[in-house]
């Protein structure tokens, strides 16, 4: 499916993504109970939902996020060479998004949306024990299009990092198949996030096929990897993504991952927290270490342990993003980046 | 200066303050170094000063902030009865301003400024040692004026507590002395805060004419109070500050507070902290404890225990406001928060 690429990658990876600023804030569980959240889960609402919620949640904080651009935001940190590829309005969280990815070094010059919809926003509520719930108003997000998508880029990146929540709008989805042919076409690599077991719901046959037909790469959490086989036996799942994709990785919270590639399962350590104070964003900044370790032709293994040291720093505070430097991370803990 | 109130007060504590959002974002010291920026001060910057600056920081996140806003979001959050007077935009900054003030339980219906420049906003650079060097841009804050101010809900309130940093606007200035007025003619208290040293050297004559003439409560940390007195013996700052007031209380970071009532001078320690990540708020929060405990009759030594431990909650993590509510900090440390 892929070709040799003609030259080295201007970028590690890039992604594309729903450009969203996320809104933090702590409750109890009794509060998504009584609103029939789904603990853990991601809903798409409209804008008046949305603004219901938000009236009726503590007090918070923001910060950029959206799946995919806080992976390359974890990307740049390593050090990374990263672009990102989403569509926030000209407004005052827009320009919040924009500054912050572009502040860790991302490339990100996908044309803000005018006269539409304002930049999309996550209502995150967090349960004492860290776990986030999340609601998504997609806003400008929701526009992404093929018009976003510059294939030079796309061909320039080792590997381009597809966000599942992508599959809900329709012409993201466009955007997204379109992503993935001119990858291929540079003889790049496809990565694909699975995002969510209710976007595996809605979504499974397509999800199964684009996979089978354009993932190298798929990263994924074992409930995720439940939902897309429609099975509770993890070893009989990895063995079916395994027979479709070159290397997938499969995160099972504080039990660490599992690296699946051909016959090869490599179980990777979670990273030793104090305290998890919101686990926002653990999912995409494993994902920054390992597609970062992967672009960079380290051993899955060091990929996956990249993986693990980035989601423990984003655990430990509020905010889906890293606040300390990944690079210094690693460099403390004398984990190798690569080239 | 004082008469007896009329009735018992439906607010313990009325705040008028610059209503901002903060950004806040991590930095070396060498960053304000290379800007020019005096460590742990605040100064003001114009919309343009503030676009450059931002464009330089890392990325980071947005929380509500002020002085006096994050003052009466501590009240809340210990249960107590606050009112808040300050000027938004009706922008998406303001509607989280707005939301999170409200979402403590504070009453808060100031009119936003329409057609004026944006609500305003402090961008906040954090070195590692968690200290906290601000640039304000006042935007609609700076609209504050007299036509705010409320005389009945002033009159409400058993305290008043004006923020220093609104010596710098000048109709800010004049809704300042009314609302002194308002409070007073209600058989209220008048507190103020320093603010910032800087704030003391430009306002140095009004603010000690101010004092003098209309305060019964003052907060300060000690270098403010040295700046006011300009001098650097602490004991005499103290006295001189007695026999301006009725009780105060000044800060000293890590050794605690010391509250000055006539003869009187109590220590109290600072709350045990394991690590300290940002202290933006700690005073405006110390000031939370210490004005509710003072509204709610307490003895001045629990009402700085008060003040103690909402300062410690919010040094421990990113943004200027409590993430756990200091009701429940309070019943698991055993400290009395009166009727």
């Amino acid at each position: 499916m892929t070709q040799t690429p003609a030259s080295p990658a201007r970028f590690d990876v890039c992604a594309v993504g729903n450009a969203i600023v996320d809104v933090l804030s702590p409750c109890e569980p009794a509060f998504l109970d009584g609103r029939g959240l789904t603990p853990g889960s991601m809903q798409l609402v409209d804008e008046a939902q949305s603004a219901d919620l938000y009236a009726a949640m503590a007090a918070g904080v923001e910060a950029s996020g959206g799946s995919a651009g806080n992976t390359v935001a974890g990307v740049g940190s390593f050090g990374g060479r990263a672009a990102y590829v989403g569509k926030v309005a000209p407004d005052q969280l827009g320009e919040v998004f924009s500054h912050d990815i572009r502040a860790v070094g991302v490339h990100f010059d996908t044309a803000p949306l005018e006269g539409g919809q304002g930049t999309g926003r996550c209502l995150i509520n967090v349960t004492p024990d860290g776990q986030r719930t999340m609601c998504t108003f997609l806003g400008a997000a929701n526009q992404l299009s093929v018009e976003d998508i510059d294939a030079a880029l796309i061909g320039d990146s080792a590997i381009v990092y597809l966000e599942g929540y992508l599959f809900d709008p329709a012409p993201a989805r466009a955007a997204f198949e379109q992503a993935a042919r001119a990858a291929h076409a540079a003889g790049r690599k496809v990565a694909i996030t699975l995002s969510d077991t209710f976007v595996v719901a809605r979504w499974r046959a397509e999800l199964l096929a684009f996979i089978e037909a354009s993932a190298d790469i798929v990263l994924a959490n074992e409930a995720e990897l439940a939902a897309l086989f429609e099975t509770e036996d993890f070893d009989a799942a990895c063995d079916r993504l395994a027979a479709m994709v070159e290397v997938a990785a499969v995160t099972r919270g504080a039990s660490g991952s599992v690296i699946v590639r051909g016959d090869e399962r490599a179980a990777v350590a979670a990273f030793p927290v104090d305290k998890v104070i919101d686990t926002t964003g653990a999912g995409d900044q494993y994902a920054a270490g390992f597609l970062l370790g992967l672009a960079r032709g380290l051993d899955v293994a060091d990929a996956g342990a990249l993986g693990s040291l980035a989601a423990a720093e984003v655990i430990a505070h509020w905010g889906p993003r890293p606040m300390t430097p990944l690079v210094d991370l690693a460099k403390s803990q004398g984990l190798t980046l690569g080239a």
